[in-house]
């Protein structure tokens, strides 16, 4: 059944670290939730395995029936992120032939019966999305399904599994064993305390069986998928790879072949210049070759319950999206939730560098025409000596006008020879970016 | 007017590079295109500015009159690539008037007027896509939009013009000036005759217009966009920004500030191990900071007709199937268009190395075991000497199967002390991936 009037209702199976995430979202950014869906977005329930508290959570959407929650009828879409393969396959079917539609991140459901579960969502006329079941926040389903629609791909070449990419990074990083950097990745929660689906290659081989089906358009069954872990590599193997101009990745690789579609996950040497060798610790990374576009990479956070609830939530708007243009009402767009700022207001942080008399005071006097408009130092470097000497500045972040305001100060002085550069300053991550 | 049989109906506005990479795919691979937007595709016609014979394309489709063309009543999706604001802001007006949706690749008619014209879309009931307008093949406006519907863009910072990326990258290999890249890049067919919109940052600023209304959901005009270009970029702030560990790109940037949304286009020193400063010769780039995905990577193919055209095409089929559901058929789903293969079939180039005693014919026999088994040899590498001689070999792309049966017998030889590792070798650009 469709319900056709009223507010989106949601059911969340799961309240893991996905899982809260995705209900604070519902919760905390309803507004901004219904504005992208065109209708208002309310949690239906939560489906949890014992019975419990969740923070912020209204005790009376709290269900450990999460059978009863998908059937009955009043929900739009269910949220599966329980993993594993049963209940999960149990509630998906059921909450789809109750006339939801149905969003997972979970990939082991998906690589083992998505040919199947597509099939009935089709029979159901009702969605069925997976995003964050591969590469977690990096979309790469969807623009391998919408955005090269019309294009060829050819080939997918991925680092799907960001427990394993730690682990060789650290590997490379410390010249130590695999089992020290496994032990250094379970502390930090990049691996499970069980890391064998990880490090066997047998997750990166359920998301390469998911890349591969919406690439090719074909029904590739996991079994077909070979795989092999990292658990044999040693200290001698990375070293051999460094010296070699490589790192060593678990790489997943799914391709046309002139038999077929064929799909693949096993370590190999990355030269160093390649894209997939800059996917550092825990990141996904995935490099699409396709006719028409040539090489397209997409990389981010692979893992994470912040990062993958964005990629659930994308889904969530979409099939939201849907129920409500099967409702005939209008889509929303461009809507002005924004108003856009005055330029002025900008702040960057600037390098600007000056030759200079080298004589005493003069980075007193510098420095003073900075703090009398406002603008504070972050790094000041004397290069050279006597007429050589040049000055290089970074600011803390500053407006244009404030910038404009100092570079005339400066060029009053008698000190400064040449205001020979100002340009402003990328920051590296976490840092303003300007 | 919408039509509700038979097949869809695509007039093309222009035929230019991107043009006729999109006429070549629609003639040339109608039956693939059928099978992604559930109808067959046929081409309406092509208009172009003088009357003249386009390869492969029938001559009765081909007219001077665009406007005839669109408005005919029989189309169902209009692709404009003519650029330049008119006559397509009108052409594509009255399209949407006459009941067609529209795909284009026009930057500055969608910078300058883009609100107006998805005023008259939402009016009309007709789609309007436009993802070959920002960062050419590069998915970027639909995983902003959709994957990212249910997160929260802060910020998004791109290189989002390939001819100044080219110059810049030029005069950083080289250390030669501005007016040598130029130059090069306008022989090299990466800048116009006129480079003046892509080396004053307006191009970029057209795109990061685009990009801000998509990712912050605002009306930014195009004239709140401030842009510096590049041309006072000389070799000694190419050689400074070397000195100090960053790289000159010409980066556009955009992002919520207390006041609202601003963005603005201008050259900045960008860190090495900064995603952006990979992004090198004509390529695009685009990092998009969100709530809950973190950083997220878009990278490929900024310009050129083939690549463009799988933007455009992506789009058609999008607004094709949106024209198929609204007639109430089924959309195509996973189809098994394609088989999947035997594993056995795949080739990749191997890295063998091992320790051999180092006497006279090592070589020649070890390289008799793997042309014996069919492998041939890329590159053969002895290192060190005596008892510690070790020899790496890269072998050309060979199946599993026969670097089995060839490390057997390397096993079987005297001269080989131990087969220390293989490992397959992911290729660089243009070779084999394995």
């Amino acid at each position: 059944m469709k319900r056709t009037t009223g507010a989106l209702r949601v059911a969340l199976l799961g309240h893991g670290t996905v899982g809260a995430e995705t209900a604070r979202a519902l919760t905390g950014r309803a507004a901004e939730l219904a504005t992208r869906t065109g209708a208002p977005v309310e949690l239906a329930g939560i489906a949890v395995r014992r019975p419990r508290e969740l923070p912020g959570i209204d005790g009376s959407l709290v269900t450990t029936d999460a059978h009863g929650l998908v059937t009955r009828g009043d929900v739009d879409v269910v949220v599966e992120l329980i993993g594993g393969i049963e209940p999960a396959r149990s509630l998906v079917t059921a909450a789809m032939e109750a006339g939801a539609s149905v969003v997972t991140a979970n990939k082991a459901l998906i690589a083992a019966d998505g040919v199947e579960l597509h099939r009935i969502a089709r029979k159901q006329g009702v969605g069925l999305a997976y995003e964050a079941a591969v590469a977690g926040a990096v979309p790469v389903l969807r623009p391998l399904r919408q955005s090269l629609a019309g294009d060829r791909p050819l080939r997918v070449t991925g680092i799907v599994n960001g427990t394993t990419n730690f682990i060789l990074d650290r590997m490379a990083d410390s010249g130590g064993t695999f089992q020290g950097a496994l032990h250094e990745a379970q502390r930090l929660g990049y691996a499970e305390a069980d890391p064998t689906a990880d490090v066997s290659g047998a997750d990166a081989a359920a998301k390469m069986a998911i890349l591969a089906r919406i690439a090719f358009d074909t029904e590739l069954p996991l079994e077909e998928v070979r795989f092999e872990g990292i658990t044999h590599i040693g200290p001698s193997d990375v070293a051999h790879a460094d010296a070699n101009g490589c790192v060593i990745k678990l790489v997943g690789i799914c391709d046309r072949t002139p038999d077929g579609v064929s799909a693949r996950v096993h370590p190999m040497l990355v030269p160093r210049g390649h894209a997939l060798a800059g996917v550092r610790g825990a990141d996904n990374g995935i490099l699409v070759e396709a006719l028409a576009a040539g090489e397209l990479m997409f990389h981010g956070a692979g893992a994470g319950g912040l990062a993958t609830s964005s990629a659930v939530l994308g889904d969530l708007v979409e099939l939201c999206r849907e129920r409500v243009a099967g409702r005939g009402a209008a889509q929303a767009e461009l809507s002005r939730v924004l108003p856009h700022g005055p330029r002025s207001q900008v702040a960057a942080r600037h390098h600007i560098s000056m030759f200079v008399t080298d004589e005493p005071g003069v980075l007193s006097r510098i420095s003073a025409v900075f703090a009398d408009r406002g603008v504070s130092l972050e790094t000041v470097r004397q290069e050279g000596l006597g007429a050589e000497a040049e000055l290089a500045l970074v600011t803390h972040p500053a407006t244009d006008a404030a910038i404009t305001e100092v570079i005339a100060g400066l060029g009053e002085l008698t000190c400064t020879r040449e205001v020979i550069r100002s340009i402003r300053l990328l920051g590296t991550r976490k840092e303003p970016v300007g």
